[in-house]
């Protein structure tokens, strides 16, 4: 059974694509840093700004390109710092003639309201090309990546439908969760199971046995691409479970 | 009838205080801007962080104090542009021995999981100087202001029961907010009226009119001090607007 986790890149790819609120760090003209509160779009995964120029932010950009762009993913914990985030860091450079309509198309995809103000003449999009990824997916879990590893990397494509099928099985399949986590997650001794999170390689488990609560890891036979093999995927984890623990 | 809005640093102190989440713009070993997910404690209005020294954010701190911070204040709206957010900017320097125990209650106050971490060698507490203030309070809507006026401005005192006595006076006295409208906002057609924000000076309030909708506000008669002032300030307007329109 594999236990392939998602990279540092693709789990940066996911979260920059999850939401279309970021924070932007720029450089004053004196090299202060400074944060400020962005919407984004996103082109091949790099972000897309559109900012006034009248803005500190704005003029920061024209006057230094350096740019860095943290992106926190939704979370319902009470504690922020389990949240997973990212910090994208590179160069900030104004469209070029040829990308400028798909740059504008990906940012009011993105950011509908956009529309209101995209086309004034004192706004100027933005597209960061990511030299350098961190990711942190909560405590003690973090990974750094390259551009060109987050370039070539692809957005998690069941994600569209992990909550539903977490839901469901947490819901409806607890006996084939836990048949799983016995039989491939490594605690023989699983008398309940709960799925915590679910992406294209796998699922997290949290499985309670008689020595206490552990987190575990099950893969699915085959990468998946899309959110509708998900039904079939964790069926076939729940039928080879029930044969090996027959 | 007073029409005052918090100041900036009011704002500022108002939405600084009103979470535990912020991003922290920091400078690399080669001034390049990098933009971090922190949680935050506050010590009279100066955020408080701790952070990991092999952390890039906790590297970058001891090699340059510069530092921002930027605080998104919770909101339902779709559009992200429409939130309040402050920038702060200032100078990062690690408590003196007399400081260190408030800033560490103050940290662990805001955030309760730094007891597993906050006392671990290797992370440091940061206190924040604030030079310099900028707020966005959504569209069209901004102000700055200066780190003296931060430390010396206080967060709004009616925040802890504005949601509260928002929807009761939309649910039970939208009568007294069309005659408190008509009789102090300046829209003597007003057929309907929604209060849409509260705080120390008075409500924001959205009219609908024969001619369209239209946005107003009106001041309380004095600046209150308490949420438990609420309801006498609002009555009292009621009151006033009821032998205003008589």
């Amino acid at each position: 059974m594999q236990s392939v986790r998602p990279s540092a890149a693709e789990q940066a790819r996911t979260i920059a694509a999850s939401t279309n609120a970021a924070t932007l760090a720029t450089l004053t003209a004196d090299g202060d840093p400074w944060a400020s509160f962005v919407a984004y779009g996103l082109l091949d995964g790099r972000p897309v700004l559109c900012v006034s120029n009248l803005a500190e932010h704005g003029r920061n950009l024209a006057g230094d390109p350096r740019a860095s762009l943290s992106i926190v993913a939704a979370s319902d914990d009470a504690d922020p710092l389990s949240s997973s985030r990212i910090t994208l860091s590179g160069i900030a450079s104004e469209p070029s003639s040829t990308e400028r309509d798909a740059v504008r198309a990906a940012y009011l995809s993105a950011v509908p309201a956009g529309r209101f103000f995209a086309d004034f003449s004192d706004f100027t999009f933005w597209l960061l090309k990511v030299h350098r990824v961190r990711w942190v997916g909560g405590y003690g879990r973090m990974d750094s990546a390259a551009g060109a590893e987050y370039d070539v990397a692809a957005p998690d494509p069941v994600t569209p439908g992990a909550d539903g099928a977490i839901a469901h099985l947490n819901a409806d399949h607890a006996d084939a969760l836990a048949a799983i986590a016995r039989a491939f997650g490594g605690y023989l001794d699983t008398d309940t199971a709960v799925c915590t999170a679910i992406d294209r390689y796998g699922m997290d488990i949290r499985v309670n046995t008689p020595r206490g609560i552990a987190y575990t890891r099950v893969g699915f036979r085959e990468r998946l691409d899309a959110p509708g093999q998900l039904r079939a995927a964790t069926a076939e984890l729940a039928r080879e479970a029930a044969a090996a623990n027959r």
